[in-house]
C-alpha cells in the first residue's frame, strides 16, 4: 500500500490526539485513504514534557529542520496556537513543499490573505476545518456540500465556553463569575478567557465562515461584537420570563448587503439554536436550494478536534484538499463577492431592560422615547417594585439597530434612569 | 474557462430542480467547480410533457444514444426513479464512460453491488448524495467528514412521509388515515405511499448507511422493519403523557455486533429528534473520536434534492468524487467489515400497551408473564376505565427483543387479553 509521510507540529491536547489517531488507528485512515498514513515526525518545543500520547521512539524532536528538510514528508497538521511562531512556521512548511492541516483559527483569522496567496503561489494546500466549530464539519459542508447554494444566512453558537458558561448561569443561577470558575474547573475555560467571553473568538469563526460562504473580505476585527462577560442573570431570568433563552449567536446576513455580528442574543424556547446546552456548538445554515440545515455538535475538546484535523489530513492524501482548494479563491487578492452592510441599518428586535425610578409617567417618558424613534412595543414586564427603583423590561418590534442604540441611549439620559440600560437582539 | 457538459436522464420535480441550478446559476457552479458545468441534453420518455423548468432549445431529447453516443458529456445526472429501466440505462452509461450522479435510493439499495463494481471495472463513479435524507449531506459527512471516526451508531428520521403523517396525528390528533390525505394534499405523500409508511424506504436508505459507515454487506430487505401504518393515536396521547414522542427511527447500533431495525420509536421530548416536526429528517451519528454529531433538515422535496445532486455534480467535475469512491469500497465484493448481531437478543426499553378485561387479578397477571421473561417494569399507566375494557400501559427496563415479543405474544393468549397488544422501543 501506498504511504503518505506525516508530521505534526505542535503537541498539545489536539497534537496528542491527532497523533493517538494516526497511531492507533492506521487501518482506518488507511481504508479510507485508501494509503497509509505514516506518522514520520513531531516537532515540539520541549522534548523533556509529558504527554497523553506514547509516542515509538525517535519520532519526537525540537528541530522543526528534520520536517522541513525530509522531503518525503508531505502533510503537516500544524498545531501550534497563537500567531507567532505559528505564521513563520506555517510559511516555511509552504516553502518547503507541504501540505498543511491547522485548527489555528486566530492565525487564518488574522493572516489568511497571506498565508493563502502564498499558498496558492507555491502550488499547496491549507485544510483547516477543525479551525470553525471543533467537530461539526460545517468548512467541508459550506465549501463542498452546500456548494450548489447561496447561502443567504448562518446562525451560530461557536464559542463553547460562553454557551458553557451562561448555560451554568441559566441552570444553576450563577453569577458571571462563579460560572467562569466552574468553566475553567470543568476544562471549559482558560485560566484568562478573555478572547472567549468578549466575542472575539466568535468574530474569528464567523470572519472565516464570512469568506468562505459569501466571498466577503472583512477582518474578524471589523465584526461588531459584544461578549457575554457583561451579561446580567436578571436578564436570563426575563428572557425566560419571556420564553426566551440568551445565546451568544454569531450571524451572518444576506439581504443584498451582508451584515455581521456576534452578541448576545435571545432565541425562544424551543428553537433549535436555543436548546444548545453546555460548551456544544451549533449553526443554522440557509441556503437558496436547500433551504436550513442544522449542525449540532462538539465544538472543541482533544478527540471532537482531531476527528477534524485527521480527517482533513485523509482528504489532503487522497487529493481532494488540493482540489477543492483550487477553486475556493479563498483569502485570495480577488475582489468580494459581496458588499458589506452597515450595523446600524440592520433591522431587529430588542429586548430592552431599563432601570428607573419608580414615580408616575416614568413609563411614558420611556415609551415616548421610543416612539419618537420608531420603535413600536411588542410587550411590556413591570413587576411590583419593592423598592424606589423598578427594573423595567420592553420587547420591541422590528426597528433597526441605529433606531435602537439611538433610543436607548436617549433614555439612559433621562433623569428617571437609574442605571445603564441592557439592549439585545431577539432572533426573529 | 473549462466546461464539462453534463446530461440529465430523467426530468421529474427533481430533475427540473437540477436543470433550472445549472441554466440559472452557472456563475454559482462554475465558481465552485473551477469550471463551467455545461447543460448539454436532457433525455425524457415524452418530449411534448409540461415541465416547470424552460430548457433552451434543441436540449430536451427521448433519446437516449444523443448521450450514450456524446463523448463530450461526461457526467449524467441519472434521475429516474424505480429499477427498471434505471438499472439498465444505469449500466448503459457507466460503459459509454459517463461518471453518474444519482438520487435512486431504491436502484443503489437493490442492484448497489452490481453497478458499483461495474463502475469500479470501467474506472468511473457513481455519486448519491441526493438517495439519503434529500437536502442533509449526510453521504459526504459520513463518507468524508467523519472518516477518522469509527461510526458506533446512527439514529435517523429518514422518512419525511412518515414523519409528516405522525406529526399531523400528535398535533392535530388525526387519525391515520385523515393524516395520510393531508400528506398526500400537501404533496408530502404519493398517491401510494405504501413504501414510505411501511419501513421500506427508511430501510433502503438505513442499508445503504450502514454499507457506508460499517462495511455492513446487508440487503435492505433483512433490516427488522415496522412501519408507522398501524399507529393508534391513543399510543401518540399515552406517549405524551409520558414525556415521549413517537418517531419513525431507522437506527444502526454497533456493539460489537451491528444492529439494525426500522420502527415507530418513544423519543424524549426535549431530545434533538423528538422535535423533528413535519416533513423533514435528521440524524443523529456517534463516531468514537468526534461524539455525537446531529444534522437536520429538509428530506426531500425538488429544491433541496437538487442541491444534492448539483453538489455531486460539482463534485465529480471537480475530480473529488472518483477520488473519493475508489476509496469507499462501496458495495464492493469485498467481506462484511462487520457481523450482523441477531434482531433477538439487542437490548431496549418497551413501551407496551394491553387491552384487557377490568377484572381483579388482570394486573397481576400481566406483570407475571413480564416478570417470568425477566422484564422489570419501569412505570405504569391505568387510568379509570369506563366500560368492561381497560388500557394498560407499561414502560420497561432494558429487556432484550426477543424476551419482549415472547412475553407479549404469551399475554395476546391470555384469557384476559380482548386485543392485540401495541409494542414500541423507547429510545434511551
Amino acid at each position: 500500500m501506498e504511504r503518505t509521510n506525516v508530521g505534526i507540529v505542535g503537541m498539545g491536547t489536539v497534537g496528542a490526539g491527532v497523533a493517538r489517531l494516526l497511531l492507533d488507528q492506521g487501518d482506518r485512515t488507511a481504508r479510507h485513504a485508501g494509503r497509509t498514513l505514516w506518522l514520520k515526525r513531531v516537532v515540539v518545543n520541549d522534548v523533556a514534557k509529558l504527554r497523553d500520547v506514547e509516542l515509538p521512539e525517535g519520532l519526537l524532536t525540537n528541530d522543526l529542520m528534520t520536517i522541513l528538510n525530509d522531503p518525503d514528508i508531505t502533510v503537516v497538521a500544524q498545531l501550534i496556537g497563537g500567531l507567532e511562531p505559528a505564521r513563520t512556521i506555517m510559511l516555511q512548511l509552504l516553502e518547503s513543499g507541504k501540505d498543511i492541516v491547522t485548527a489555528n483559527k486566530a492565525l487564518l483569522a488574522e493572516h489568511g490573505p497571506e498565508l493563502f496567496d502564498r499558498a496558492r503561489e507555491l502550488g499547496r494546500s491549507i485544510a483547516f476545518e477543525a479551525s470553525v466549530a471543533g467537530g461539526i464539519p460545517i468548512i467541508t459542508n459550506i465549501s463542498q456540500c452546500l456548494s450548489a447554494n447561496q447561502i443567504e444566512s448562518l446562525r451560530g453558537i461557536l464559542n463553547g465556553t460562553s454557551n458553557f458558561i451562561v448555560s451554568q448561569m441559566e441552570d444553576r443561577g450563577a453569577d458571571y463569575s462563579a460560572a467562569v470558575a466552574e468553566a475553567q474547573k470543568r476544562g471549559f475555560a482558560e485560566a484568562d478567557p478573555t478572547m472567549d467571553v468578549d466575542g472575539t473568538d466568535a468574530a474569528q469563526k464567523l470572519a472565516i465562515l464570512a469568506h468562505l460562504a459569501f466571498g466577503a473580505r472583512v477582518h474578524w476585527s471589523e465584526i461588531p461584537r459584544v461578549g457575554i462577560d457583561t451579561l446580567d442573570p436578571a436578564d436570563l431570568r426575563y428572557a425566560k420570563e419571556l420564553g426566551y433563552r440568551i445565546k451568544l449567536l454569531a450571524i451572518a446576513q444576506l439581504d443584498g448587503l451582508l451584515e455581521l455580528h456576534v452578541s448576545p442574543t435571545l432565541v425562544q424556547i424551543g428553537q433549535p439554536l436555543a436548546e444548545v446546552r453546555e460548551a456544544y456548538n451549533a449553526l443554522s445554515v440557509v441556503g437558496d436550494a436547500v433551504g436550513r440545515v442544522f449542525f449540532h455538535g462538539l465544538g472543541a475538546g482533544q478527540m471532537p478536534t482531531a476527528s477534524a484535523v485527521v480527517a482533513d489530513l485523509i482528504d489532503t492524501a487522497v487529493g481532494r484538499t488540493g482540489l477543492t482548494f483550487q477553486t475556493l479563491q479563498l483569502w485570495s487578492k480577488q475582489e468580494a463577492r459581496v458588499t458589506m452592510g452597515e450595523h446600524s441599518s440592520v433591522p431587529g428586535r430588542y429586548y430592552l431592560r431599563f432601570t428607573v425610578d419608580d414615580t408616575p409617567g416614568v413609563l411614558a417618558e420611556i415609551t415616548g422615547v421610543l416612539g419618537r424613534h420608531q420603535i413600536s412595543i411588542a410587550s411590556v414586564i413591570q413587576h411590583e417594585a419593592d423598592g424606589q427603583i423598578v427594573p423595567l423590561v420592553i420587547m420591541t418590534h422590528t426597528a433597526t439597530e441605529g433606531a435602537a442604540a439611538a433610543a436607548v441611549t436617549e433614555i439612559d439620559q433621562l433623569a428617571c434612569s437609574r442605571q445603564p440600560s441592557v439592549r439585545m437582539r431577539v432572533l426573529d
